[in-house]
Formats: structure tokens, C-alpha cells, sequence
């Protein structure tokens, strides 16, 4: 079994970013479009999040003067249930549509799937989208926030945002050069609560498998980012790096405390699958300071079903190796 | 925009089938292992129906004399919130997973991105599984069963079940020929309980897609099997691929009928992602009467949150050519 992808001739052409009502306010600067309130003009926080959707993928095509018919190949995932934001945002487009899913770590799952069908041929331009609403997650996962459930320091504060990235054949300055596809590990961990413990085992078992496979050491990356292990998971996966496999990173930085630093209540920082691209396209790729990026994204794999049945939950990460050249 | 792929060296190797206590009395003749009740040794439905999916690979793995560091790739997919069934039965093994959702297609949704990974050289073998169980599924999206709550003929009846099937670049007398990706169809069909009708206009679009795309004539298929539209939605689908595509189709089954036809209370037939692969392997591969098979599995991408808006429910279907040599 190798879990590592090298990419031959996949480039990121473009992406475009929204931030909710919140995350405009916060540390993110370069995102492309802002909402006023969390209804953007829907009946519902659902409807408003398929609006998300598909108000990046249609600014994406108009951006880069491409109708929809020039896409092969949509790929989405979000959290609401049966990933219906993106199953209802994709009946708005005429381009064939695989719905994905591995919690916040939804996004590296499409650039790995995406980059696999260019490279191998089956596709020449590729849409992938993500995205998460506050509202529309927490009264999913949580509590309606309207119950004012007390919240623990270890929670952390899912994003408002959506995502469009366009994936091509065609060369650009940035470069998807290879991805580990990560295994789901369960630590026996049971607080939904505590999602960075449940996904730090997984994120350096990923990082540690494509650094073996890859033949490469942990300074080979200019930067590494983890999304979204929060404050409190971020030390367990440095501290779980160390004496686990001793490995120690240093040029590090994980996208769930890139988005609220200095906003009240946010907890232990941002999750949902879109702080990751978020931050990635706003002060990653756009500061142009690193050429290799290795991003390893997170999932937490509970539904409320089986969380609420008192079992470890399951974590994952994948991880994608950038180059901007 | 081409949503048809070729591919090159992609075989199915082998698959286990595991059936519900209801459905071992059905039509179904087979399958592999069958359950005596719906809990399974477990304490609740849902984690039953993760021992399932952990049953089939179990079996496979050990048919096939394989260790499970042999396999480059899981693909799981299921109808439970967070397809979480799948991502806590992927903690069981140390395989590369990737999680997929596209409600009842997601067996052909997995079929597409396993084989694109294996004729793409990115994977030699794959696992993909789904699962569905009745109980697991009814109190998610309808009503718990004990409030006995009045059912429509358009209902269909979620299946009890699971299926892992093993993928290779070796080759065996199953091949996976070539696939169309879905585009998501809304023809502003609100009711939930006729996925038959939100899924038949879905399932023709990409019929007639896959038979331009390859220059084939649709009695080029020897068998053509959706799943699963079900009684109604069968004829809504023969009606439309008539009017809006003047394509007359007759060497056609729809999975939905082939599991309880005789069983009481089964409404309009069989549903769950598992339902058309179990008859896939049950009565289709199994009976040799039939070379060239198209399947074309249709999802309805609605969950409860959306569908109770009252807007349009989406529905996709992906088809799958598989040449029984």
C-alpha cells in the first residue's frame, strides 16, 4: 500500500473566497466577497449556504470567462446532512457532480480527487467548492444557538465562508504536486467537543506517511498547515509529532487560529471545512513568502447519532503538497 | 465538457454481500452472509450497521488471502448523517480512505473514482463499500418506526444490507468499461417521499449523455439496471427517456423490484445505496446471461432540514459500463 499521489500537470488557475458577517471582521483581508447577515437574502441558514456556493462558483467562472459547460468535473462537500448544501447548489450548474465528504478535511479530499482525474486524464478543468455556515452547523451539531448552551474552552467555532478553486491541465504559478491520503484513526477519544484531540493522531499519522513516502524531511516544506486542529489540537499534534515519530516542526501554523484572533467567544479558534482555504488563498499563497506548502487538513468523522452513543470517534487528515513557483 | 470516461486495465475482482433478516426471505438468492435481527450483536442500529461494512471487508480480505496493507484505497459512502457509518467503520482497518456521498449512487460514485484511480496508476487495488440499514435510516429521514406513521405508494423501503467489492489492475472476467458522471437534475419535485420521480429525470440525462459521449445505440447494452428508481419511478423514467430523447429502452431491470417482490409493506419497491449492488452480484453477474451491463444508480440529494423547506429536492445519477467477460 503507498498512501502518497505524485500529480503530473495540475495547476490552480484561480479561487475565489466569501466570508461571513463574523470572519470580515477578523484577521482574514484578501477574500473576495462579504455578507452583511447570515440570511444573504434566503428564508433559511441552509438556502443562504447553497447561495454561498454558488455565488463563488459563479463569480469563479465570470473571472476567468469560462461557461459552465468548459467545467468537467464538479466537486463538493459540506456539513449539513447528506452534504445537501452542496447536492442543491450543484443542480444550479450543468456540469457532472461528485458529492464528498470527510468533515473539515472535505476540501484536501477534493484537490486530491480532482488532481488525480487531470492527471490521469479523465479531466482537464475541475471545479472544487466547500463550505460551512455557523448557523446551519451549529443547530445541526450543537445546540440552536438561541438555547445559549455553555460552551468549553476545547470547542471550537465553525467558520462562515465558501470556496471556489478552479483546478486545470494548464500551467499557472501554482503547482498541485502530490497529496497522502490519510487513514482514520480513532484514539478512543468521545468528546465532540474536544475535535482537536480527536484529529491530531490522524494529522501527524498523515504527515508522518507522506514524509516517509515522499522521501523528505519536515524542513523540506517553507510552511505546513493544519486546518483546523484549533488551539488546543495543535499542541497535542506537535506534542503526538514528537514522541510518536520525533518529528519536530517548527515552521507550523494551523488555519483555525488565523481567523478570529482578538474576536470574542470564538473558543479554541476556527473549524468547519472552509477556514482551511480560506486562509490558505488569504494569507498563505498571497503573502508569495512560501514556495512548498504542505497543507494537511482535518476531519472529525461523528455524526450526533453516534457521538451521542458514547464511542471514540474516528479522526482523518489528508495532505496536499503545494508548490508556487 | 465530456462527463464519459474510458478506462484502461480496471477489473472487479471479487465482492461480499451481506443481507438483512427481511431480505435473506426475499428474491435474493446469493449472498454471502445474512443477519438473524436488525441490532446485530450491537446496541444500536447504527453501530450495527458499522459492523456490517466491517463484515463484508473482513470477508474479503480473507477470501481474497489479502492483508489488509495490501490495499492502496477505501471508498465508503452511507445514508447516515456524516456518512459516519462508513468513517467509523474505516477506523477498523489501516487503509487510505476517502469518503463519497451521493445517497443512493454512491456505489457507482464509488466505482467511478476507484476505477479512475486504478486505470490512472494512482492505485492497484481498491475496496469500495456501502451499506444501508432500514432502522438506521427510517428514523433519520422519516419517522421513528414504533410511531407507525402512514406510508404512500410512492414510498420505497430502505434496504438492510452491505457490500464491499475489490477492485484490481489484474486482470479477471469483470471489467469496468467506462462511466458517466451525473449532472444534478431539480425538477422541482418537492415531496420526499417520491425519489422516484426526483431521480428518474436524472437518471435518463445521463443515459442519454453516456449513449452520445460513446457513440453507442442503447441496444448495445445487453442489460440496462437502474437503482433504484423503484415501481413508479420506473415508468417515469422509460416515459421521459421517450419523450424528451425519443430513446425506447427494453432489455432494462430496476433494482428496486428485484429484492421484495412477495413481501408485504415493501411499498413501491427496494431503495439504499446497497440495493443495486446487491442485485448487481445476486441476479445480474451471477446469472452469466448478460456481457454488456449498464448500471445507472440514481441518488436523491434532499436531507429531512432541506426537504421540509419546501423547495425543489435535487436529484443525480452516475452510470457504469461493465463488460462480464
Amino acid at each position: 500500500m503507498v498512501a502518497s499521489k505524485k500529480f503530473n500537470g495540475v495547476y490552480i488557475k484561480d479561487s475565489v473566497s466569501l466570508v461571513g458577517p463574523l470572519e470580515k471582521n477578523g484577521l482574514l483581508k484578501n477574500y473576495d466577497i462579504a455578507m452583511d447577515d447570515y440570511y444573504y437574502g434566503e428564508k433559511t441558514f441552509e438556502q443562504a449556504e447553497v447561495k454561498m456556493q454558488r455565488v463563488v462558483i459563479d463569480n469563479l467562472l465570470q473571472f476567468n470567462k469560462l461557461s459552465e459547460n468548459k467545467i468537467d468535473l464538479l466537486l463538493g462537500g459540506d456539513l449539513v446532512n447528506q452534504i445537501s448544501v452542496s447536492g442543491y447548489n450543484a443542480s444550479k450548474f450543468r456540469i457532472p457532480f461528485l458529492g464528498l465528504y470527510s468533515a473539515c478535511a472535505t476540501y484536501a479530499e477534493e484537490l486530491i480527487i480532482g488532481a488525480a482525474f487531470i492527471s490521469g486524464h479523465f479531466a482537464k478543468k475541475v471545479i472544487v467548492t466547500t463550505s460551512s455556515h455557523n448557523l446551519s452547523a451549529e443547530r445541526q451539531f450543537r445546540y440552536p444557538i438561541e438555547y445559549g448552551a455553555i460552551k468549553k474552552l476545547t470547542s471550537t467555532f465553525t467558520t462562515t465562508g465558501a470556496v471556489a478553486t478552479l483546478l486545470t491541465n494548464e500551467q499557472t504559478n501554482i503547482r498541485v504536486e502530490s497529496a497522502t491520503i490519510g487513514k482514520v484513526v480513532d484514539m478512543g477519544v468521545k468528546d465532540a467537543n474536544n475535535m482537536g484531540a480527536v484529529m491530531a493522531p490522524a494529522a501527524a499519522d498523515v504527515l508522518y506517511t507522506h514524509l516517509v513516502e515522499m522521501k523528505r524531511n519536515v524542513n523540506y516544506y517553507d510552511l505546513i498547515v493544519t486546518g483546523d486542529l484549533g488551539i488546543v489540537g495543535s499542541e497535542i499534534f506537535k506534542e503526538f509529532l514528537e514522541k510518536s515519530y520525533d518529528i519536530r516542526i517548527k515552521k507550523y501554523m494551523d488555519a483555525g487560529g488565523e481567523i478570529y484572533a482578538g474576536i470574542k467567544d470564538t473558543y479554541a479558534g476556527a473549524s468547519g471545512p472552509v477556514a482551511l482555504p480560506l486562509v490558505l488563498f488569504d494569507k498563505i499563497i498571497n503573502s508569495r513568502k512560501y514556495k512548498k506548502i504542505l497543507i494537511i487538513a482535518t476531519g472529525s468523522l461523528q455524526s450526533p447519532q453516534l457521538a451521542n452513543q458514547k464511542i471514540g470517534i474516528p479522526g482523518i487528515a489528508h495532505a496536499v503538497s503545494l508548490e508556487v513557483l
